[in-house]
């Protein structure tokens, strides 16, 4: 989805002491931030916020990160999460292959992907947010025994993300080929998920292993 | 799918030279049975052989083994067979779980599973034909870059499909969550697939190596 980019919205956030601005000196030092030992989660590319919001308020005991390179949008999560007075949210507006910058190794406990940018054309594959360099980040900074959750609605990128988990000899903890015909009642909706789900569109939901945990 | 017993049928398959009912006896043989040196594909669980009749007609120059232990629909394919008067089929009426008592080590060249039985309680989870025990028996059949071709439409099955040859550490080769939105113009229909594709049910589609195959 295009936005059309907010002037305001950079402003907006260098005022807000939920937006971290210098994310990479925090690295190593993020429980500094939060101020307490509470575990980390982290979602890359939230977009507008419902489901960090969600999660936040429901594990109130745990910290959560949101990251996302797109301030416009970013902005209007920003806003959420104050309307809420959420203290265990920060969020950042880099992009995901820098998040070795961002984080040290282990620093974080789980990672969410939530209905991230298809790229269709194979020969943006690299893109997408589950290519295997990606996945490769996302294990050095996730603990040994940490998650990955992906959710998503589209049917290629799902395919992809299977084929891509399998083939770098990541295990996959649970698949679920239409998460809302199942039990999911601990799910957590993004604005899409809420959206193409009333469409009657499909939601695959993947979760795997970080590699080092064999 | 229960079928009634037709006490005719195990006569019937007796009298027919393409029925090979000494099965275990052709083990590291079966290149003799049909005097020729072509590959050899097998399908687990053929039903009443739409499939295996469709592949043998257009692949001529591969010869094809059958196997299905209910008798009486063994004796539907068998029919359908000697129709269309086809050399490069046989058909044997045995359990999967002896495969390897039938067939020498990398004897055969690919493997098809269609539409097998999802025994949808978790207590019968060992009977499915996916499960890892039967991966292990496919393994030691199959040539070591053989591949195993999978279909069916019980996302159920689907979904322990793929944790299971992940799990293992088997390669996925190609994934199709809806095959017949795909170009698919190779493939060929089982009875099942034409029933539950023209219902609107989806079919899936998974593709894996060899274990051995590293």
């Amino acid at each position: 989805m295009r936005v059309r980019f907010d002037k305001n919205a950079a402003n907006f956030l260098n005022e807000e002491n939920i937006h971290i601005n210098n994310s990479i000196e925090f690295k190593g030092k993020w429980k500094t931030v939060f101020k307490n030992d509470n575990k980390i989660y982290l979602e890359i590319g939230m977009g507008k916020g419902d489901f960090l919001v969600g999660m936040a308020k429901k594990y109130p005991d745990v910290n959560f990160i949101g990251i996302e390179r797109n301030v416009t949008i970013l902005a209007k999560a920003c806003k959420k999460i104050l309307n809420e007075n959420l203290t265990n949210v920060r969020i950042i507006s880099d992009d995901a292959n820098i998040l070795n910058e961002i984080f040290e190794k282990n620093e974080i406990d789980k990672i969410f992907l939530n209905f991230s940018d298809p790229w269709p054309k194979s020969k943006h594959a690299k893109r997408r947010l589950t290519y295997s360099s990606f996945l490769n980040i996302y294990d050095e900074i996730l603990k040994n025994d940490g998650l990955i959750e992906f959710k998503t609605d589209n049917q290629l990128l799902f395919e992809f993300t299977i084929q891509e988990v399998n083939n770098t000899g990541r295990k996959i903890e649970y698949i679920s080929l239409d998460l809302h015909s199942t039990d999911c009642k601990d799910n957590i909706m993004t604005e899409y998920e809420e959206k193409f789900s009333k469409k009657g569109n499909r939601i695959y939901k993947l979760i795997w292993n970080n590699i080092n945990n064999k």
